[in-house]
């Protein structure tokens, strides 16, 4: 068995399978759900909110969840103990040709990854993808994902922006492509508010928690005029932005004051720094 | 091998493959593409339609088809004489983590299914799922479907509604849950223009060459008042609607016209109707 195999597990309700049905409805319409998640020494400290928000959007699209004990004993025989990052993807399972929903068992797998380098700063980019206002499905973490892909698609080559930024078809700020995002407005943290499009990820509700955040629309203009801007989300932890445009940051003392608490409370996030 | 294994075909670039990867991006964002073709005597009539759009769907997304002689060789292959359903789906292929795209072969599967009943009339419900206002997808019909994965679950059991129309978030007429619309407004025949949301369909785009259609932003209060509506799609055909609310139409001549030459253009659609 090849390192690949090794590192991926795939079930059907709560048995191991070998193959995923060629019917599966996440292939079929991005009828599913995941979570990524970071893993230090074999454990997945922030597992309790991962699993909430899976359920809110298993609630949301009518899939009816694995038993959570079988998931995450089955995450731990997958990390045996390592480091990295795992996805878990929950699909509605196979089913007949249309849109229906099935009602037979959810499809899941398990994937380790290694973690990405630690770092603390990013440039951003604004994305000219636009996120659509859909608020039956804002928030949670689906797998209709293609306006992120259309957004990652847009860097040219040589291009040196690490993450981009994402407005709704209203022109407000949403989100990074793959996180959140925080900004600090007149000694007021504000983040945008995730209740017609995006994702609630898991870093962002820690984060919010922390510096007691505002959920609002935000527009371009109040971001570009923040004092400090960070992404962040439950792979990479806290990027403090060092450029978007023309406009740059110097580090600011309560982004690193974050980033300390969030080593405090997630080991994983304790790794030392990128040298310069 | 079950009849469900013969009737379904997966492949990698241009090689026949046995499972499809855990890693793919199908699976992982919905980031791919599918048509759903009426096959008669192991012929595809409208493969042209089809592949036009699939192709347009593919610029869109930044995804390489595999050759199109690959492809319909296969799927006659796969039919051997039969009539039938077909469903192409192309992905992506599978890739790191992340949503940049990746740029390994695409991954293709290719099904079988029964063809439905043949039917001539439907009855119509609204659903309350709208569609969101996205430019950059409309048209192409690509597998990022949840908005009518949830459409199609507002049905109750027990509710007989064949369909559902669906408004965009604006409340403007799309379409059908798995299928176009058009109406005849005053001796003129209307269809909702598909130019932010919807699919533009294989069979609304024959339907609306045949009937010099007018491409437009439709209300539901005109919907409710033409004098003739239905819904089509490249499986079912022409189906007219006689009844959606209160609101119940008698069969028009100029619907069952276009049955007729339906017939004569795609001898699938040249079945007998159901009996009463």
């Amino acid at each position: 068995m090849s390192g690949a195999d090794v590192d991926s597990m795939l079930f059907e309700g709560e048995r191991r399978i070998d193959a995923i049905a060629p019917a599966d409805r996440g292939l079929a319409y991005g009828d599913g759900l995941f979570e990524t998640m970071r893993a230090f020494r074999g454990e997945l400290h922030w597992w309790d909110r991962h699993w909430a928000r899976l359920r809110g959007g298993a609630r949301v699209l009518g899939i009816e969840l694995p038993t959570q004990a079988i998931v995450r004993d089955s995450l731990c025989a997958l990390l045996d103990g390592r480091d990295g990052v795992c996805k878990l993807l929950v699909t509605r399972g196979s089913g007949a040709r249309g849109y229906a929903p099935s009602a037979g068992p959810a499809f899941w797998s398990l994937s380790r990854h290694d973690a990405p380098e630690p770092r603390e700063h990013v440039q951003l980019r604004w994305c000219s993808t636009r996120l659509a206002i859909q608020p039956a499905l804002a928030g949670i973490k689906h797998c209709n994902r293609l306006e992120q892909v259309l957004a990652r698609a847009e860097w040219t080559p040589g291009e040196t922006a690490d993450e981009g930024l994402m407005l709704d078809i209203d022109g407000a700020v949403v989100s990074a492509v793959a996180g959140n995002v925080f900004l600090l407005d007149r000694d007021r943290w504000l983040t945008p508010a995730i209740d017609r499009c995006g994702v609630r990820g898991v870093c962002r509700g820690w984060a919010a928690q922390q510096l007691d955040a505002y959920e609002t629309r935000i527009t371009p203009a109040t971001l570009m005029g923040a004092d400090a801007v960070f992404v962040c989300n439950a792979v990479r932890g806290i990027l403090e932005v060092e450029r978007l445009g023309d406009r740059s940051w110097t580090p600011h003392p309560q982004v690193a004051g974050l980033r300390q608490r969030l080593a405090a409370d997630h080991p994983a996030f304790a790794a030392p720094p990128e040298m310069p």
